[in-house]
């Protein structure tokens, strides 16, 4: 086998067999087929595509290069849940104690938050004491326990995979469906859940613009796990503006256990009600997503979501009374109103901005290396649809120092806010749901 | 610039513009840009193709990479030939003093051959005492004088076409025509030569299978020639068996040397009048084809082709005297027979497994490294639409010693030939013309 007669093959519209699709990745795991080749390769696809076949056989072959995590010691149907990212993106803090309470076994891995997106790991660690590296054995013990862990991810969970984006990255090869829906699906493979629930996010903020798009992606995602046998579910959501309000690490949770107290806001309420009750449907815990979302609820309002939430914390060495009193958590000094210029209605709130804004204040990385500050962030007072007049406040900036940063910052803000004199027409958080059986429209 | 916005502008169907294209092929040959990012833009430019005036950017920026030969002080419109490619074309031996002959200057640089094609420098070198190797200044002044010199080529000539070329190569990008294109235009430009003719082969041997697909690469190539202020024409033909009989070094310049004595084969004589007359016309010498050809064919009766063919050599340093006594060229002590062992008329001979027969005779390079002997090779006795009996002579091989190895060629040659109990429709060996006026088919 030569990988450029492989190359040719793909550039002429040719199926590449799993063979050929080990080989390439094996080949460029090891180093012995060097980027350029899989540059043009990556290149072909992004114009020839990939039939289902392709796309499942590659995503096995990338989850086949590193570690590959066995959950068999955990009994039940261990459900894991992805979000394609988003700024403001708290749901795994929600849905994991949310799921874990009605006895679906959570057992996470979780990365951290690189450039204008948080990570989750990040959030939790804002909780002092909290430890996100556990030996392989208390994962397994702790979820067995209590029904829920969250770790950092091992740094050799389907490294073709990172390679392959990295490269993806430079060469303009990333937009390819195939390509983005194997990258997502090798990593959860190799996590190890038997039953997998994506959360899409479609928009002018997200990645994928439309919502045909979306759906094409998700449908690639969810055929990958059905020919691997995972059962897989992809809920697709709007993403004109971030979900809730906080955006910053002790900020997010903050609002994730007013979120599991009941008092959270709308979107993020419905969006983690919705992913959490496909996670009970493949967890086998309800026979339909209507009496899964009702279960939740029950468990919101009954108290034991938040009680799981506390028991997790306990469980990783953090302290859990941040949950009664979010006091507790790190506080920034100063507080900085962002006031509106203008007037009219908030028509959509850039996500990409107010990530970069949170960023810049300290809250995300700018390199791999950087550290962060966990007490800053930005929290929103209007949201879209909300009616603005000049000098009303539209967010806070949660700061150590008032500086010359933060007032480029409020700037920044500020331009995240498109108003318009109309009142824009509500538009519906859930869109789409696709499973194996195939797509179905909210709206 | 980042070139990842350049690979992605072409990958998305846009038309990049000259400094762009600099910026890509400069970084490129300093080493700036990697060879992955150049490989994903080559896989672009093969799905989405080059505009004219993208392709003659390309070409520019690759001319000018390296050196850029002045042939300033040689008077006269230096006119340059360049073939395709194609196993026994001696075109240049006989062409370059055929319009030497009538005053136009010919200063031309030469390769080496590798694997199944023969290169010009090779096939001069075995006339004993043949240099190719000349200063510069003395290169100008031998043209100057007798209106001749052929060089081997300088090493630094488009090096960034060398180095995307061999990229291509392992990358399946190398069927596109305008990379083609502007591979061949770059090293020409580059060369110096105010006019170029382009001898283009299409068939099942040649690159370009179909006379539509070779006449848009000639389009190409002369489009860029028109750009760049350099009149190029082309000139389309048949390749279905190999041109002339010979194939190896000293039997191709034996056959030159009868050709310039007007009793070479019928196919080689018509295609280098043909190509000559392009030279002769572009050069100025000459107000139609066809009167250019009449002033050739007088020159190949009247005596003077083979002069300066004598006047050539001899001011290379080489033995003249070949041209009366091809004895004196290298002789290979032992001819094999080939003998066909069916029966019908000669329907097609591939060209490609001569030239390898041929290669592994002796006659040419398996590797850059190798060496070759100048006296083996193959001579055709039959060619397309000659009648064949069981046991009649296909071809000799001529060979050092009789081994398994010219057995092995032996089967090879007999192999190459196609035969047909229906006689073949005569076919035409001249195709088509391609000017900066547009295409005109000969048939």
């Amino acid at each position: 086998m030569r990988s450029v007669d492989l190359i040719q093959k793909k550039r002429d519209g040719g199926e590449l067999t799993a063979s050929e699709l080990t080989y390439l990745i094996d080949g460029y795991s090891r180093g012995d087929i060097p980027d350029y080749q899989m540059s043009a390769w990556a290149m072909a696809v992004f114009f020839r595509g990939m039939t289902p076949r392709e796309t499942a056989a590659l995503t096995l072959a990338m989850a086949n290069s590193g570690d590959q995590v066995d959950l068999g010691p955990i009994s039940g149907v261990k459900v894991d849940k992805h979000s394609t990212g988003g700024v403001g993106d708290k749901t795994t803090l929600i849905i994991a104690p949310l799921v874990a309470s009605v006895g679906i076994p959570v057992a996470k891995m979780s990365g951290r938050g690189l450039g204008h997106t948080g990570g989750t790991i990040d959030k939790l660690e804002s909780i002092e004491g909290f430890r996100t590296e556990l030996s392989r054995e208390r994962f397994m013990t702790q979820v067995n326990e209590i029904g829920l862990a969250v770790i950092g991810q091992s740094g050799n969970l389907a490294p073709a995979d990172k390679k392959l984006y990295a490269l993806r990255d430079v060469t303009a090869t990333v937009e390819s469906i195939p390509l983005i829906a194997s990258s997502v699906m090798s990593k959860k493979i190799a996590a190890g859940a038997d039953a997998i629930v994506l959360d899409v996010k479609t928009g002018s903020g997200a990645f994928m613009k439309t919502l045909e798009q979306s759906e094409q992606l998700a449908k690639a995602m969810v055929d990958i796990g059905t020919d691997v046998g995972r059962n897989t579910a992809a809920v697709i959501s709007d993403m004109d503006q971030p979900l809730g309000f906080a955006v910053g690490n002790a900020l997010e949770v903050q609002e994730s256990i007013e979120t599991l107290k009941g008092n959270g806001p709308e979107d993020l309420t419905e969006l983690c009600l919705t992913l959490g009750a496909h996670m009970v449907v493949l967890g086998g815990k309800a026979d339909s997503v209507e009496a899964a979302k009702e279960l939740l609820r029950g468990q919101i309002n009954n108290g034991e979501a938040l009680a799981k939430f506390k028991a997790f914390v306990d469980a990783q060495g953090g302290d859990a009374s941040v949950a009664d009193d979010p006091a507790r958590l790190p506080q920034a000094p100063i507080t900085i109103e962002v006031k509106a210029e203008g007037s009219g209605f908030v028509e959509a709130i850039e996500a990409e901005q107010l990530g970069l804004a949170a960023m810049l204040l300290g809250a995300g990385r700018a390199t791999k290396e950087a550290s962060i500050d966990y007490a800053v962030g930005v929290t929103l007072r209007k949201k879209v649809g909300d009616s603005v007049q000049a000098g009303d406040t539209l967010a806070l900036l949660h700061v150590r120092e008032s500086s010359e940063t933060t007032r480029n910052v409020a700037d920044r803000v500020r331009s995240a806010y498109a108003l318009n004199a109309e009142k824009p027409e509500p538009r519906a958080l859930l869109l789409s749901v696709v499973t194996s059986e195939g797509i179905t429209r909210y709206i």
